[in-house]
């Protein structure tokens, strides 16, 4: 088994949807990530926080043996997002995004981090997700993320992390920004051309598309979830998820792997969307993961399209 | 093999999408309905057409050996519908619904239709429906079809028409209209309550979610397309690929039966948008499909989600 290294953001989150609101959530792309990614690997993170994180938000990374030696505590607030889902809950509206600690965040790697194999780098800026990558010495396989407030304010610093990673996973209105076309089949051959060998477009309670230069596309549907409470950490969940599954399996990734990773990865997310903030991710056990996974395999019903 | 009775509408649609623009082109759901299910079993087509309407349009039902017996032709004009599709294909906005012959139409079936046992009553008034289905003897399995402009103007006739069939396939925003939530997942058990004993939720770019009360949900992404030209008929051609899928079996559907059928709508639906009007899918042959259905297996890679 694998130690992956993840760097993103820690978060405070206020987030209103049709089902309710809540202030200064824990949230974050990090925490997201590790707690999905730690259900199957042990996980380092790299970020940074201000004073006002609690230390009882420390201890949810750390009771599930998350190394956090990478992050640190600096004077100021901690980064906070505030945004809204109307009746399109795929798509987050954007009320603020106040960085904080992140604006001067030098990421410095922890020696013992430095030797690790599979590296996430999440949603936060690319020069950062550049910082991070170099101070890995063999990684065998690299995936990051991104969003709109990256791919309209610094484009050229994300294409040059883009021709350094192996996968991106990135949601479907960005990764149609990113390409500037309306068609996220379209748009994942395009985000192949930029660098990475695979893609893996988020489309929420749709499902995801990936898409791999060895074997083309790979579509499935999202779980079933009747009442989505709150999607924000889903995508990210999706990628802890995701790379939890590849290095649980401690090699360089076949297709096939990724294959049975995003499928992990979106049905993890499933539970993420039942609560607001990190709260129903915490609570959910690998027990409960496969459960729904034996019942993924009836809703896509693999049996009767074999015939 | 069984006939299949179709009553639906024959049209001349003028669509504009971000692809380009028709005037007049020949469309309505029983024309996309009868191309799409003559490629599996002998249909029978009711509906009625003004004097406008031209030679060549009976043409092309007949040389696919559709009986249309049915069809009448009455003074006045032809159904016409007008519609355009902004960046979202999987919505239309219609601009002109014009009934023109269809305000009148009072179906009566050919005595040797009566005995057809696969029945689709695509999106005409509710009232019609009601009076073709009244006039099916003995019919095995009856599906039906709806859109926004009966949920608002005519729910009391729409839901008897509900209540008196096996199956309903209806576009995602239109059964969100109709049961009156914000998740495609909820309004397919919604749905359900109404009284049919199955539901095919068309989702446009993103498949389809059937839910049967016997056996649940089962979902799957459409066949990749990386251009959408015009995805009017989309819905039509999927039922018509349905029924035609049921029909070939000449039996009471099993729920397997209906997860085939919806893959085989799914997926001859994918030609349909790949041109304007019925011009991609009159020209898709049985062998064409199959190639489709080959390669969506490895799309939705079942060998992989049977481990």
């Amino acid at each position: 088994m694998s130690e992956i290294l993840v760097v993103g953001s820690l978060a405070y989150d206020s987030i209103e949807t049709p089902r309710g609101k809540v202030e200064r959530a824990l949230g974050g792309s990090a925490n997201y990530f590790s707690l999905a990614a730690s259900l199957f690997a042990p996980v380092r993170v790299v970020g940074v926080v201000g004073q006002d994180y609690a230390p009882g938000d420390y201890e949810i990374l750390r009771s599930r043996n998350v190394d956090t030696t990478g992050l640190t505590t600096v004077p100021g607030q901690t980064f906070h997002w505030s945004g809204a889902y109307k009746e399109d809950m795929n798509e987050a509206i954007t009320k603020a995004t106040e960085l904080n600690v992140f604006e001067k965040f030098d990421p410095v790697l922890p020696a013992h981090y430095q030797d690790s194999k599979f590296v996430f780098l999440a949603n936060i800026a690319p020069e950062l997700q550049t910082k991070v990558l170099q101070q890995v010495k063999a990684p065998l396989f690299v995936g990051m993320d991104t969003m709109n407030f990256w791919i309209s304010s610094q484009l050229p610093s994300l294409k040059k992390v883009l021709a350094k990673v192996d996968i991106v996973l990135i949601n479907e209105g960005e990764a149609k920004q990113l390409t500037g076309t309306r068609n996220a089949i379209a748009a994942a051959r395009l985000v192949l051309e930029m660098g990475p060998k695979a893609v893996v477009i988020k489309r929420g309670e749709y499902g995801f598309v990936m898409c791999t230069r060895e074997q083309g596309y790979f579509i499935l549907p999202a779980f079933p979830i009747p009442e989505v409470v709150d999607p924000t950490g889903a995508g990210d969940t999706f990628a802890g998820g995701f790379f939890g599954s590849l290095a649980s399996l401690n090699r360089a990734p076949t297709v096939a792997d990724l294959q049975q990773a995003c499928v992990q990865g979106s049905i993890l997310a499933s539970f993420t969307i039942q609560d607001f903030g990190v709260k129903a991710l915490a609570a959910t056990t690998r027990a409960q993961l496969q459960h729904r996974v034996d019942h993924y395999k009836k809703v896509v019903a693999t049996h009767t399209l074999l015939q």
